[in-house]
């Protein structure tokens, strides 16, 4: 195989790349000087063998502990639990999350064989129970709006209540800058039943 | 900068992928065994290492001549010229076209200072005038349907009219599949001044 279609295929393993778009972004770093499809093969060598789970939240890193748990300036009281590590990314662009995190690996799901054995659920219940990682007040579960997510999200709530902390849930609703007419009915009915006072205001 | 983020800004560079994008491509990454990122950091550094254009059509190829100037199956005496090597790929992904290729290197694009002295234009002339490449009979130009495509279309058309080649240019009209209600108004009119008759079958 040529080393084009070699580069192809590599790239259309990717998900939410095909073919086509694998053959533009190929051509595309034949076009860029050298330097540019050097800069882009080190990183992806450097994130192979440098990144790996934070031991105490599960967070992807070159650091361990990541960051986050590093800082003596985020809540240790208040702890988010999410699916992957991506989802931290995504919080944290947000900037307006100043807790930590517990990323417990996956959701689960009977179906792909992924029981709660698979996930870091063990190591959320030792943070939480005995307050290794400071006395948690509030532990928010911020797995996705899906049904597996919903199913994980019950298992957490369920395990955690013999420690007595208190259990969140983020909002499901529309969402910000989107459309009545195009939103699934699911979610207008979930944003009719979590429906907010406005005359108590926010 | 961490790892990660290095990662997320080099994929962001390529067209078409955005941040999120590229975190989600990261992310995908870092779940796969180390072997996965490490073909595809190989995949890009062959490509990067060992492709460079074909010195007689100017193909992208890891072999010179390329494998499609290489092949004493395809017809040398039709000759199909296109912007880029990508396009190469597209239209051999076809099966349809036996002859043989031209890339440019470009299109015609006096706003962005590209003129002829930055085309294969030269090399285009003289394998057509001299027969080089065998004795070329028709020359397809398949440049893009776009403004700058025309322009550099109707250049290559008054380039070669003193060899006395038959020049002819791919066919617009309305894609396959595609919808008369989505069409822009530019293509209909070409799809209406480029009709058929029926009764005198394809």
């Amino acid at each position: 195989m040529s080393a084009i279609e070699d580069l192809v295929t590599e790239l259309a393993r990717l998900p939410g790349i095909g073919r086509k778009t694998a053959q533009r972004l190929t051509f595309h770093l034949l076009k860029q000087p050298p330097e540019a499809a050097g800069r882009l093969a080190d990183a992806i060598r450097r994130v192979r063998d440098q990144v790996a789970a934070c031991r105490v939240c599960g967070n992807l890193t070159d650091q361990d502990p990541c960051a986050i748990c590093a800082d003596p300036r985020r809540d240790a009281g208040l702890l988010c639990v999410v699916e992957e590590a991506g989802d931290v990314s995504a919080i944290e662009g947000t900037g307006r999350f100043r807790g930590r995190y517990h990323v417990l690996g996956g959701r689960l799901s009977p179906l792909d064989g992924v029981g709660p054995e698979a996930l870091r659920l063990d190591a959320l219940l030792a943070r939480v129970g005995n307050g290794s990682g400071g006395d948690v007040r509030e532990v928010i579960v911020a797995t996705n709006p899906s049904m597996e997510g919903e199913v994980t999200a019950t298992y957490v709530q369920q395990l955690l209540k013999p420690t007595g902390v208190r259990i969140t849930r983020i909002a499901r609703g529309l969402p910000v800058g989107g459309d009545l007419e195009y939103a699934d009915g699911v979610t207008i009915a979930q944003a009719l039943d979590a429906r907010r006072d406005m005359s108590e205001g926010e």
